[in-house]
């Protein structure tokens, strides 16, 4: 079966994790790909990070810190106070030391001229990922966010300014992908999604993560084209954003944190939307009619990802409710 | 006074270290500038590394590695295995995660467009080193090394890989300064020299490091025109490389492995040279009559420099032979 998912970091890392696992214990055969979200990605001290990509890979090689959440298992962070004593950098935005080995590689061929989709098949070719990931464009659209200052004023800052240094606590007003307008998806994402068997949309955020993705032209028609069934599975879990600062997003768009606003935001396919269908929280079982209403296939399971056996299950109840297996 | 110290790397550390502790002794109005050989520069990893103004900045910083010789105190080497697993960089030269902090700091500033000159300013206010280090030059004009290959034919590598990977063990037929026709000295260089009081030549290598900075169109003229009395001080103690790789350097532009050879190859600038004197370790002092035949006032003096005592005692002979203290 060929899979597709649209992802962006941890959750998307997560719910990746659960995919190749279902995969090896009942599909073996599957092929998964990953469109992942590079709105966040940034240039931090002269150096090209791309969070997103970064944690999935980080995950499916099972390097990943699982306590902190993000980042390398054993981290340490040298380099980062070397760079704090001259001013270098976020001060609030560490750049762990086995982190910096991938943004030291990453910068060093996108300064060649490689494109990023180039370096990321290079720095996951060291890993038997049993995934392929693919940056949703190559180009640099960065997500930046208009903030309304209790002060006073409006002001645009970096996305990653606003989520990791303000915690998302300012106000967003809205979302600005700048220059996205001119990016052209990664090579191999419109195949990925057209030649599809299955195309899955990650309990990501919707907004800043697959939201991003959809962004870039010709992603979202892509995905409206596809003859492979859409399923959404919702980063919401009993009323609430399994990441807490999604709901800083949703509030911005004008969306309730509640699965089946943020099953409305993604629409149907058949009423102009991208989804076919919606895979609940049991939390969220009350709402399985609102979501039905929508015009989405829809069905309550648990969303919780607590180890590989609660992700795999996630994943076939994903894949069941697309109608491409029993 | 105002001493300036033309230097390379490791052993020019050295020196210049024991010129700021004979003058916080004994002239505590002085200022210390130090002209330093960029020739040994280079990109690794998409980052600018400057080995001999490292060299400089830690040893006067007192964060140096006293036992290896060169690098930081307490360094680790976590990037460097990492960006081995990509295959990035040079897998024989090894960067420290805390030399990282100051060439990911000198890159980003390099990249937003600062001249090297500006890099080494900010990187050097750090530390009160009370010494102000001038790169020769804000161009990149790196040192290449011609080689006979024992296999037969020849191949030019940069200068790091004949150093560093080959401990300088493969014939060297000559060495070529990239681009040196076009260089500038930095800003304040010039000056440096012009306006000195003295003009000291460290003990460093007199080809790949002194003759670099040398070969900076303007440099050789300022120290031939400058009003100050220049006093070399000589590498080769008892007729021996302090630094045994120099001898490779010193074979392959045709000059012995000897002090008064040494002296010779930079001239007296009665004779279109570029000294006034020459300071000879006291294990040569056999030579005093030949350099004094090259037109140079010369003396032996212990050359060693094994503390700040000795070290102090050795720029103390050289002031005192350029003839501006008794």
């Amino acid at each position: 079966m060929r899979i597709t998912v649209i992802a962006g970091g941890v959750g998307g890392a997560r719910f990746v994790r659960g995919v190749r696992e279902w995969a090896r214990r009942e599909s073996p055969d599957s092929t998964i790909d990953v469109v992942v979200n590079t709105g966040d990605d940034a240039w931090v001290a002269g150096l090209r990070i791309t969070p997103d990509l970064d944690s999935i890979m980080y995950t499916l090689a099972g390097v990943n810190d699982e306590q902190r959440g993000w980042g390398r298992v054993g981290e340490t962070e040298r380099v980062s106070a070397e760079l704090r004593e001259w001013g270098v950098g976020w001060p609030w935005f560490t750049l762990g030391d086995l982190d910096l080995g991938a943004h030291i590689a990453r910068t060093s061929w996108l300064r060649e001229g490689l494109p990023l989709s180039t370096a990321v098949e290079r720095l996951t070719a060291r890993w038997p990922l049993g995934v392929r990931l693919l940056p949703a464009t190559d180009a640099e659209a960065e997500t930046h966010v208009h903030v309304r200052d209790p002060e006073g004023g409006d002001r645009v800052m970096h996305f990653q300014e606003w989520w990791t240094r303000h915690r998302a606590a300012l106000p967003a007003v809205r979302f600005e992908q700048r220059g996205v307008e001119q990016a052209v998806p990664a090579p191999g994402v419109l195949e990925a999604i057209g030649d599809a068997d299955v195309v899955l949309v990650a309990p990501s955020n919707p907004v800043v993560s697959i939201g991003t993705v959809l962004a870039v032209p010709g992603i979202r028609d892509a995905v409206r084209g596809t003859a492979a069934p859409v399923v959404g599975v919702s980063p919401i879990i009993g009323g609430a954003a399994v990441r807490g600062m999604a709901d800083a997003c949703l509030t911005a768009i004008g969306v309730r944190t509640a699965a089946d606003a943020v099953a409305g935001h993604y629409g149907a396919r058949s009423r102009g939307g991208v989804l076919d269908s919606w895979l609940l929280a049991e939390e969220d079982a009350a709402l399985v009619d609102d979501v039905r209403a929508l015009g989405l296939r829809t069905e309550a399971a648990p969303l919780w990802m607590r180890d590989s056996d609660t992700s795999a299950a996630l994943a076939r109840d994903a894949v069941r409710l697309a109608g491409v297996i029993d």
